[in-house]
């Protein structure tokens, strides 16, 4: 996966277990991609601090990720919507009604896993 | 939603932030319905250090989920895929098409909010 994708779904699943320091500096290198230097001197502490924050908050939301899978588990369900999403649409072109056995198929197998 | 049903996807979602030992006595205690007595017995601790420890599972867990809302984003989805699941009958024995497009609806739904 992209890494900065990556990076921002980490963030968006785990980030509320961060510092309001380590959420803001995140945010900001991360999510707005402002340099090292623009965030030190926004919110006046050292280049190397900033730096630091970042690797810091990357190793725990990846810790919370190794622990619990939840971003994995989201998009293991999000891909087999795409999957419904495409059968639905292809059931609307051809009226094929092996489309509709794969919605049924494919939205069984989500509420087993969940 | 259920007490136990609750406090089961609770432990489901968050339950690898618990230590060992409060995995060991809330697994028992909450999952296998033992009682506080068999508990206590087994783990060679007393009744009520198993009583305090269940008390302070329940009351991490629910920090977490006040936290993160990933629970109620869980619930949500599944919400979601069991009506696509009722379409998929409806239109089956129906064919009638609103029904395809209640699933087309509902499924680009779930993917813009994930």
């Amino acid at each position: 996966m992209d890494r900065i994708l990556e990076k921002s779904l980490l963030y968006d699943f785990y980030g509320e277990l961060l510092t309001e320091h380590q959420k803001s500096v995140y945010e900001a290198v991360v999510l707005e991609d402002l340099s090292l230097s623009e965030v030190a001197q926004t919110l006046g502490i050292s280049r190397q601090g900033v730096h630091d924050t970042v690797r810091r908050c990357d190793r725990i939301l990846m810790q919370y990720e190794t622990k619990l899978h939840l971003v994995e588990r989201f998009l293991a369900v999000k891909e087999l919507v795409r999957e419904i999403d495409s059968c639905a649409a292809a059931l609307g072109e051809t009226s094929d009604s092996r489309y509709l056995q794969s919605i049924k198929e494919i939205s069984s197998r989500i509420l087993d896993t969940m």
